[in-house]
């Protein structure tokens, strides 16, 4: 029988659920779907091509009798697991942190940097989704110039938390718009009717780990050690969709329309078509593409051009990129 | 009698009752107060000092009969009305954007230029709202080194368009809570749940009016048109206060702590005090103060430093500025 037999671990989180509805769409040829999750969530019954399957506690022996193992669970499922299931023969397809700048793991985004997965020892880091977004608006205008420094700040969507996240975004809300006092669960403070501009611990040097990883996933994507990069990244009451306000100073002096034509070229990019559009999270919120507008010269820097990057956070931030690594692999014969 | 007799053209706006208050709070010496608004909210009452006072139709002869006279209406009303308010001899403190940029008008925020009123020729401006927290924060560090560059990206809440905007996020928030489509109507786009990147009209640049204000006040309040200044300003789904991440570069190398020393001589200004703390707009609403927190050395470039700058849009971005100005010409005796 034709087609690969699929390992999902983290199945029932906002990402595996996704990765579930992509592979369908996208007829991603699966021979067997296994969905795996923890035991609080183990039980639970995803759709799947008419079907109801089955999300099982995770076990070793199960997830590892796969061809393709996606991992969207925790960085510590992750760091434990995913050596093991590779070592099995599989491929791993890893969504966590854990591997992503380990110099043995291609971290990949399709069409940005596919012929990283050459030479791949079993296990493919996806980005995060943060970085996705911007690589993705960033590599066709690398291709025309050199970047030499890239400013950028995010409004990043409360789902890339999970569904605790989303809940607690509805409850509090509802909690302020009825004059009560929300209390704070999953974020470290309120998140309704207002801005945190902390995602992930903070280093040393005051920068947060989701800021390192934009700026240190992206270098490794484009494999330049010498780009400047710099961060700040905030959650904002928002549902699906992160948005960046991006400057990038370039070696050579690009025009916007140069710009604009690469970016319309690039696969996976749309750029708005009216003269001063734009796009907010909701209008690009369950779909597939990186959405890039307000595309302009920077006054604030020679040879500078900037956007505003929208981007779901969930699909190509997340599930998208991990099947279409998959389809990758599986076009360059390497799976 | 001693004090001043003071006028308020736009009085029922969020600025204008916020002015009054203001003024009650900080004891300004007002010998009467006379409130002006359009014709649509004419015969309002707004509390001040126990009283209730009603919110006359703007009649120019009556508005001039003052000392002083705030102007938070819209621009075409500063347009008309002003210059002839002045000419009557009153000193015009001015919320709208029309004489701004007016190389004989001070545009001040009183703890950065006070001495840009000396010399006033009856208007003075105030700046607008994300500007002021922006200078009030990078100017301890422009008195330190020249500043080559500043990036800004703004997290702006909707009171900054007014009680309509207000009303309007939580009436759009209510029904997307209860699974209905909401229409916009103060905003161009839905803003509940949702991140707008337009604030005030595009210039054919591709920058909108409002990143254009906060970059060409800002090298005006500063005094320096050398300085190299970009934004992106984005209107988010809070109520009050805007944030913004920022990062300076300036000319000759500065410590992270000798920048928060100097942030903490400032007045107007509080640091975060806890390592690796920060401010929200939650908490920072209803107060004075500019909150700088994250200051951090820029990984970007050298000599940068980034910082998130929190303030209440309609305090000290308004109506606490507008104030402050009037005691400034107060204690220089211009008044």
């Amino acid at each position: 029988m034709a087609g690969y037999r699929v390992s999902i671990v983290g199945a029932t989180g906002a990402v595996g659920r996704c990765i579930v509805a992509v592979l369908e769409e996208r007829g991603f040829p699966v021979r067997s779907l296994n969905l795996f999750a923890s035991s609080r969530t183990a039980g639970t019954t995803i759709p799947y091509r008419g079907d109801e399957v089955e999300v099982r506690d995770i076990a070793l022996e199960q997830v590892r009798d796969c061809d393709i193992c996606f991992f969207c669970a925790t960085n510590q499922v992750s760091r434990e697991m995913a050596p093991v299931v590779r070592k099995s023969g599989a491929v791993v397809i890893d969504k966590s942190s854990v591997f992503r700048l380990d110099p043995e793991v291609p971290l990949v985004v399709p069409e940005v940097n596919p012929g990283a997965v050459d030479g791949h020892k079993g296990i493919i880091a996806s980005p995060n989704c943060s970085t996705i977004q911007l690589v993705v608006a960033v590599k066709p205008i690398y291709d025309l110039s050199r970047i030499r420094r890239i400013w950028a700040a995010t409004y990043q969507s409360v789902s890339g938390t999970g569904h605790e996240a989303i809940d607690e975004l509805r409850e509090q809300t509802a909690t302020v718009l009825s004059n009560g006092v929300p209390v704070p669960r999953v974020y470290p403070r309120r998140i309704a009717f207002n801005i945190i501009p902390h995602i992930d611990s903070f280093a040393p040097s005051g920068y947060t780990g989701e800021e390192m990883k934009l700026i240190s996933e992206t270098k490794k994507i484009l494999n330049d050690e010498g780009i400047r990069i710099t961060a700040t990244a905030a959650r904002v009451p928002v549902f699906y969709c992160h948005s960046e306000a991006v400057t990038v100073e370039t070696e050579e002096k690009l025009s916007v329309s140069v710009v604009v034509e690469a970016l319309r070229r690039m696969p996976g990019v749309v750029v708005s078509d009216e003269a001063n559009g734009y796009h907010t999270p909701v209008e690009c919120a369950g779909r597939d593409d990186i959405y890039v507008s307000r595309v302009r010269e920077d006054i604030g820097v020679d040879n500078g051009i900037s956007m505003w990057i929208v981007g779901d956070n969930l699909r190509k931030g997340a599930a998208t990129n991990a099947v279409q690594i998959a389809e990758l692999l599986m076009a360059r014969g390497l799976i």
